[in-house]
């Protein structure tokens, strides 16, 4: 509650984008909770930010454990930064309870989970585990115009106190601790979602190019008109994407017009496309679909259909899934498997080494929304089952 | 050619918003070149700026000419400021020729024509002439989030200099030249249009309030998805305004997203309608039935429609009409009745006194675009059918 005080918005929602002020403010406030138990500090060239707890055997590979700390524009208080807190509170209790495992366990803040202020999302998570080189987005902009190579850099010059790490390393076991961001656990009744895996993403982005005219002379039919090339464009999207079974997920969520004015022709427009399936060859098809259907669609625009972001559905490894089974079993708690319908920073965790996730329940499914939701209770007893399992990885 | 590089952009375009330090920037240079011939300024509290040339009767009330300065944000050179310019000239040339009119001519640089930076248009015009308090628009913001009420203070601020004048007046009549912004004078091979008067102009803004929610977990099925909707009352606004005989104008040219983040299906959505017919009747008809046609087609979110300009068909006046058709056949050039597809501050001066205005061609057409031209030959005949017309109606 009080890192939700920063970039707070109205109905109980944050706005904390990456590496904005409010991103390092919440940092420092997690760096100083880190120092009051003697954990060590560090970040490396993507910014992700680390605290380490040590363990008994300095030779021995590490558990990770965190999420991400930064929110979408109009984002709530849990997506994320649950997965950082209850990552800290874990070392705390073992802190205070005199517990040191054999293993280091270590808390990661990831950079840029949401791809909220920088599309795409986990440009932390995929520079560490080499998934792209850091470099990869250094001239995306923000809305503002800046360039991410320049916002990392400005941050990377305010933290310069920090010490610095590498990136990459092997992990014994990742483990994410996460709201569930879908109905499924309060649907079922259940404390605990035991994650199996995660669902696959394809993002693109499509620009239509027409001419920008006067709304008062030009005749509608002589027109190049971008808005309404947009329209043709999403309802043969919308036929392609169609899915009885509603298990495809299909978004158009963000539309730039040019110029944007009331009295102008939209010369340009560009729209996103968010696309997600668990079965990666239905993935596969409709994404590679995308920039004939939009083509043959259009009447009077230039296309340009770009893709930027492409994961495939992900299994996670029987030892971690295992471990929070079992932990959940010893806890008392309920517990279900269940795939993430989200995608999260443990998707690039698992080429690397063995990972999950663990769920709690959200109030009516809500996510993305100030008014997401999951009682202390909720959140307590994910954060024990937590402790439970870092404590059964780390030894 | 000296004006058009302030606020510049690629391809020969002109992006000079009201009230801007741009705009400002060109009033200045306006200013200068009017006290080379010894006129007068003077500004309302609108931000008129009136350029004065004398007459030898005091007491007869003068003959006002102009247009504005400000330019849509992906403009061209030519839209608006040709009409102060070729005002300018014209007492330039009656200064040089040592010509003294019984009537005073003023030239009036208007404020907001284009209601790019703020909507509608037409502010200083609807002020001046009484069509509306000039507090009406006072709340209105720009894509800053600047009030119009503090950028017109701003701007009154730094012209503190400049003597004051009170709104409105009544001229003895009122003539604006302006490029023709549509294909009807080139496509007839002809010099000069004489405008018989303005077709209607209705704006509206429609705004769609359904569910932010995650992109990646949130069923399609449960959406409140306002960009869905947004496509379903398009579509629907499409058919009410199809019209086979392409004179009515529809436009949806302005799209404003939130959160507008590529994961994070849309809760809300705000776009704008411009709608124009030269029958009033059509005009109120179509306009009348926007609500009830996106509330029938919307299927999740709810709506808001509202009505930000209004302004009915007019019919210019014989006085004005006759002046100019015989200036043109005086001074040699050819010339066609027209009614203007662009709506202009002329529209608003027609209640209080005899108003016409003279077009010049614009090549293919194209207007609120950096291609927007006319030629020096054009733009020169169009300002002598000026002076002449001017020079009658002043005595």
């Amino acid at each position: 509650m009080e890192l939700a005080r920063i970039g707070e918005i109205p109905g109980d929602g944050v706005n904390r984008p990456c590496l904005s002020p409010g991103d390092r403010t919440a940092r420092r406030m997690l760096i100083a909770w880190a120092n009051e138990i003697g954990a060590e500090i560090s970040i490396d060239v993507a910014a992700n930010l680390f605290v380490r707890r040590a363990g008994t055997d300095p030779d021995a590979a590490p558990v990770l454990t965190g999420s991400h700390m930064d929110s979408q524009p109009e984002g709530g208080r849990f997506d994320g930064i649950y997965g950082v807190i209850a990552g800290l509170e874990a070392l705390a209790a073992l802190h205070d309870a005199g517990i040191v495992t054999r293993r280091a366990i270590e808390v990661v803040a990831w950079t840029n989970e949401e791809g909220g202020r920088y599309a795409p999302g986990c440009m932390g998570s995929m520079s560490w585990s080499g998934y792209a080189p850091p470099t990869t987005w250094d001239d995306v902009r923000d809305a503002d115009g800046i360039r991410y190579a320049d916002a990392l850099a400005e941050h990377l010059r305010l933290e310069a106190d920090l010490p610095r790490r590498p990136l990459g390393g092997v992990p014994h076991a990742y483990l994410e601790a996460h709201i569930e961001q879908g109905p499924l656990l309060e649907a079922a009744g259940l404390d605990i979602g035991v994650v199996t895996g995660i669902q696959g993403s394809r993002w693109f982005s499509v620009t239509l190019s027409g001419a920008s005219a006067h709304a008062g002379t030009a005749p509608v039919g002589m027109r190049r008109d971008a808005v309404q090339d947009m329209l043709r464009a999403v309802s043969a999207l919308n036929e392609l994407m169609h899915d009885p079974a509603d298990i495809l997920r299909f978004t158009v969520a963000r539309i730039d017009v040019t110029p944007n004015t009331s009295n102008s022709v939209a010369g340009r427009v560009r729209f996103t496309i968010d696309c997600r399936h668990p079965d990666g060859a239905v993935l596969r098809a409709k994404g590679d679909a995308i920039r004939a259907t939009v083509e043959a669609a259009v009447k009077t625009c230039d296309v340009l259909v770009e893709e930027h972001f492409d994961a495939a559905p992900v299994a996670f490894h029987p030892l971690v899934v295992e471990t929070v089974a079992a932990a959940a079993l010893a806890d008392g708690a309920s517990a279900m498997g269940l795939p993430s319908g989200a995608f999260h920073d443990a998707q690039f965790v698992v080429p690397l080494a063995p990972t999950g996730m663990v769920f709690v329940p959200s109030r009516d499914g809500i996510s993305h929304n100030p008014a997401e939701y999951s009682s202390p209770e909720q959140l307590a007893a994910g954060t024990r089952v937590l402790v439970r399992s870092l404590v059964a990885l780390a030894g």
